[in-house]
């Protein structure tokens, strides 16, 4: 497993990737320019062989492109309540396309299409796996997860409803850059099991979720893991968005969706704040 | 786009990847160890620089892999009658991940968790991307499709119930090698929109499934992909699974789930059988 406290990865100024630890002890991220200790794999830190390079734009803090993006719903008990939805047995899962991760202050650009139809932020806490895995118990599941992280569950709700999609989730929520992560990836040990974390997303700077992690929560990281898992190969790298809190805009009274040039935050204790702008095309 | 009628791809005795045309007259497959002109990749046809090589197993007719599969629910009449379930306005769509894939004449392999989930199968026809595509109209998506072959939509019916699952249908049809497809992919001259094309789906050589696919199709293929287009980037080689007629195990009567040793094959009218034993582990 490599060893980092709070990790970014970044674009260097000539267009390459690198991945730092900004250590246990600063929430500060660096500045655009400035030079950090990087690596060009999240393997190489082991190594302690990194170089100074400067920081040209922070990117999701994943340790690969391309892998799809996994989010589990109804996952805390004061969403559930307001979408009047029963809590299953299981996690319900779905996925976002590999093309839906938008990297933190990137602006999130929406045609009319998406713009019209009524989109929504869903704050969320994001675990991400370390190495493949399939079949795996609970118990194990935490020794797959590489760190934590924030994200922003981006939904057009029209296409939620039943009458519109069947009640399938997955189409609302793929479009591309609908799926925010970052902007660190924090340590199994530095999240410490989630205790006393908090998870706050704002619009234009208006606190609209506010929930602590623990005392909400449905199913944990490792149980969600373990569920995927049962029969299916889960690749290293997989993000998974695990749930939001009560508060979205679809359940607000009055309702309040997205317009062009919102700026979201979504905070998480350790992590930062994710830092988004809605940009209609 | 490449020219051919009837591709398969192929792994060589030597256990590389080829592409071949078996040309519009015959739905023969070759046998193993017979020769084939053969190219390793789908552009190289235009070409004409095939070289002679043995045919080791059949895979999926796909131009690449690591590609997420997408389906369409709901999309037959019959099969929306039987499920009593409204067909909404949209055609309702999830994914498979790219585990999911399943070759011709590869055994299904499934242990306790997915054999004692009431398993059950989906005969479909699935078409192929042949190019990246976003916001493509109707009339557009008919030149983004590179062909039409059949697939199997394995499903853990358990895990489709709503008090499971919330009623997400991904998790139900994601484990590992719960998408079949193949024999053969038809270019879309041959399939000839689907016109008299039969979809038949067999157990054990019982037909369970039979229908004439223009006649029950709710959205065709190409209202399909333009809708997967909407504000979404579609990578090529993406396979599309269209829905299934009526006749699934889980709405007959008595039901009947899929057991250990079935033999199931999804035939369509010019793509041949697909053919794929289920062994429970």
């Amino acid at each position: 497993m490599p060893s980092f406290s709070r990790l970014i990865r970044f674009e260097s100024p000539d267009g390459r990737t690198y991945f730092a630890d900004l250590g246990a002890d600063t929430v500060e991220l660096p500045t655009t320019g400035s030079k950090v200790t990087a690596y060009p794999s999240i393997d190489d830190f082991s190594t302690g062989n990194g170089e100074s390079v400067a920081v040209g734009k922070l990117l999701a803090p994943l340790p690969c492109d391309g892998v799809p993006i996994y989010c589990a719903g109804l996952n805390y008990r004061s969403h559930a309540e307001e979408a009047k939805l029963p809590v299953p047995i299981c996690p319900p899962l779905w996925t976002k396309p590999a093309t839906a991760l938008a990297h933190p202050e990137e602006e999130i650009w929406m045609n009319k299409y998406c713009a019209s139809s009524f989109p929504d932020y869903e704050g969320e806490v994001v675990f991400v796996t370390s190495r493949s895995c399939r079949d795996i118990s609970v118990e194990e599941a935490e020794s797959y997860i590489l760190g934590y992280t924030a994200g922003n569950d981006l939904s057009c709700r029209l296409f939620q409803m039943p009458e519109q999609s069947g009640g399938q989730f997955f189409y609302a929520k793929a479009f591309d850059k609908f799926a925010p992560i970052g902007p660190t990836l924090i340590s199994p040990e530095l999240f410490a099991g989630g205790k006393g974390l908090e998870l706050i997303t704002r619009v234009n700077g208006k606190v609209l979720q506010k929930s602590e992690f623990n005392k909400d929560l449905i199913f944990s990281p490792s149980r969600i893991l373990s569920h995927m898992s049962q029969g299916t190969t889960i690749p290293a790298g997989t993000a998974v968005m695990t749930g939001t809190p009560a508060g979205v805009g679809a359940f607000r009274s009055p309702r309040q969706f997205l317009k062009n040039g919102d700026v979201v935050e979504v905070e998480v204790t350790k992590v930062g704040v994710l830092k988004n702008k809605i940009v209609f095309q």
